[in-house]
């Protein structure tokens, strides 16, 4: 249900609730940044609660005028989950940016929704601590954005996604009321886990406010490696054999494809590390407490993967300077999204042992469709995560792009969405990776928790009437 | 709602559905184990699905008419969740026991709910994997229990819970539907993650029938420790150091008090390794990849923390025989339970940070009752979770000894249950780890995942009336 206008009346009451300086209108709305692949902003009322209590009496008038309210974080994501219509209203929780507790012996952090990223990363540099969560748009993305995305990023495989870094939620239901389950401890097991509901759910279940975090300890060694292959084997199986290897101090392992790798190291882009003959290259990093043992380690593990055949070639990162070349590679996407036109990029997984086969279907189907068509594949191999790259058709082509690159996973059990979420952007292709009954599910529990569905609706699915018990 | 008994019709439908051999009724039933604290299994029918379609068809029977039932795995919980009454219908998954598959390079294992833990240890040494969880009742647990319990154990710290080990579930509503959300992939950012509606809500909302499991690495190096201090505020500051220093290997990090110490070393019990007037000793578990570097690594992280004043003395494991007398110390739970008359045991948590006040509050509570009460605190120290052993009163002061230990905990936000979970045990004492609004949030999933209230009634919580939109 769109509605057209939002009257003045309740936006008066609006107004008694957050204060002035809570509400923005018109074009104070609309010129604000859109998002990811998103033009404008069409929603014309912007509330910004300091307060919890202030989310909560918001909601609460929304629920009974059956109000569609969009929350916004730092507008990073990548599906449109924050889009709006005319009629809607957005709500920011930019004002709640506060680091209320840093607890250095319980090794935790309670915070509003709203603190940035980043901001909450530098703070945690004087007490020896990290904030394991990291991905590029930590200069702009917001705690509770990257809970209600269960965001991802480059250090999953060590310390796990967002939803590993939160021990507590508070979080306001749709009709108001606030669920407070600030939990501080590793361990507890009284009753159903409330907090998993509102990870992960883009803001259909509930309005995330505050959120105690899990803290660890700064690593204070680092190892990085540049590694080729002949075979997607050697990769799988070396994955497997560093993780042994540095027991316990894996931090990352990204593939990229001979494709990816030749477009980025090509006409001095960057300088090449190892021979631009070979189908797959992989990055290793390590982080451990001491250098000098842990270098030894590192190399010592890859010696053995050598003899073991499980590498082609490799180099040793032997400074800083080497090892931010290194990673150079990986990180620039400027010449893919310049060089690929029109630029297409999904975010999928499969399990290890589907990929090489996955890759090569998403490759014949790409070909039979346009023979001229580039691909390039980059990997969070250790989590199952590709990240794809298509060159391809014209912008006319994009479903025709998706379902070659979606249509496959369904024989592998595989992911449509690895950490960025469905939104809107990814709402057709949801059914690939989620059944008729585990939808039928979630629209049980989202009719459970916010009967007139005034939060972010038509976000993930649509509502059937059948989803009745 | 308790029934009296169940019909002759329901019955052969229901043998209709498993066969004969599918149905155990009777002294059958009543003979087998009760589980802990139960004295004799009630109910007069136990049902042995050997498939998922045939729980489906078992469910969607007791749905249509409101029969309720109990899950039964090991029998090896601690909190009644598996206690029937004598109209229930006891659902057990014990021919549900075969390890699908193990997918090598994904790292990952596909089971039945019925196999038992130790089993599926056991059976990935061949692989040089490990499954991550471990505890105690491993001989006798199931993995779907361990899954409904979110079972914790001793490798908490460096790998989680249980609910960190599953990637999917398979489970079966009340209603019979069967949601199969069986995801292999560490990231699958696709809707709601509706396992963890079913890990850890003690067979309330659904039953478990299929699990993906993740694996580890097995390490290949251990070194273990036992260090005393004389403050509380050593034993913290030598926890971040440790976990700091071993970058990554740190595996376990339990503490024992004077009171538990002293009792498993004098009169020969076991050879205490240190000195025996300590308040605070701790058992310190590193597991990594090279034994003779990590040797090097554990040895200077001690050294450091004896320069930093966080460890009073310390004794290194130099033999496996060394490392299991360490370990017999903790693990020894005889003498407790013999000398501790009556024997009441705890499982609480609290933040790391205010371990020490709580545990004082306690003493103080229970030496105001009974002058010559017994006391005694272990504790997986990195997870906020303390075992408590009260040797205190009579039989009939059960409630009074709780009350000292659970009453304290409102205070510190503390949890009744870090991971032995509600059942029954702890019913009446579950409103102090979860507000009103939590509680009546999970009221609101019950009913919408149960209707009628058939799976487990009145484990955890009770439903109240008023949880209604």
């Amino acid at each position: 249900m769109e509605r057209e206008v939002i009257d003045r009346e309740f936006i008066s009451r609006l107004r008694d609730i957050v204060g002035s300086e809570g509400i923005l209108t018109g074009d104070d709305v609309h010129a604000r940044n859109p998002g990811v692949f998103m033009s404008r902003i069409e929603a014309s009322i912007l509330v910004r609660p300091s307060t919890t209590a202030q989310v909560s009496q918001v909601l609460r008038l929304c629920h009974e005028a059956r109000q569609p309210v969009v929350v916004q974080g730092g507008m990073s994501g990548w599906v449109r989950a924050t889009q709006s219509r005319r009629g809607d209203l957005i709500l920011s929780l930019e004002r709640m940016n506060a680091i209320e507790e840093i607890d250095l012996a319980n090794r935790t952090a309670t915070v509003q929704a709203g603190v940035v990223l980043e901001a909450f990363q530098d703070r945690l540099e004087q007490d020896g601590l990290i904030f394991a969560l990291d991905l590029g748009g930590r200069g702009s993305c917001q705690l509770g954005g990257n809970a209600s995305t269960n965001a991802g990023g480059v250090r999953v495989i060590r310390y796990g996604m967002m939803r590993e870094q939160v021990l507590g939620v508070e979080a306001v239901l749709a009709d108001g009321r606030v669920v407070s389950s600030l939990n501080r401890m590793i361990k507890n097991n009284t009753g159903y886990d409330l907090k998993q509901l509102f990870i992960g759910s883009e803001g259909t279940l509930g309005v995330i406010t505050r959120l105690v975090l899990r803290l660890r300890e700064r690593p204070s060694s680092s190892n990085t490696a540049m590694v080729c292959a002949d075979r997607f084997e050697q990769i799988a199986g070396l994955l497997r054999h560093m993780d042994g290897a540095l027991g316990g101090q894996l931090s990352a392992f990204e593939m990229l494809d001979n494709s990816f790798y030749t477009l980025n190291t090509k006409e001095g882009r960057h300088t090449p590390p190892l021979p631009t003959d070979k189908p797959y290259y992989a990055i290793i990093e390590a982080l451990g407490a001491n250098q000098a043992r842990d270098s030894e380690l590192f190399e010592q593990a890859l010696e053995t993967a050598f003899e073991r055949g499980l590498a082609s070639d490799a180099v040793i990162a032997r400074s800083e300077r080497e090892r931010d070349a290194i990673w150079a590679i990986r990180e620039d996407l400027e010449h893919v999204v310049r060089d690929f036109r029109p630029f297409y990029a999904f975010d999928i997984s499969v399990p290890v042992g589907a990929m090489e086969g996955y890759m090569a279907q998403v490759k014949a189907r790409l070909a039979a469709r346009w023979s001229a068509g580039a691909i390039a594949f980059l990997g969070h191999v250790g989590d199952g995560n590709l990240h794809i790259a298509i060159g391809a058709g014209g912008p006319e082509d994009r479903e025709t792009v998706e379902a070659c690159v979606y249509e496959p996973l369904a024989g592998y059990a595989g992911s449509v969405s690895a950490e960025h979420g469905i939104g809107l952007e990814k709402k057709a292709w949801f059914p690939i990776s989620r059944s008729r009954d585990e939808r039928f599910v979630m629209q049980i529990i989202k009719r459970a928790l916010d009967p007139h569905s005034i939060l972010n609706p038509g976000k993930i699915f649509d509502l059937e009437p059948a989803a009745q018990s």
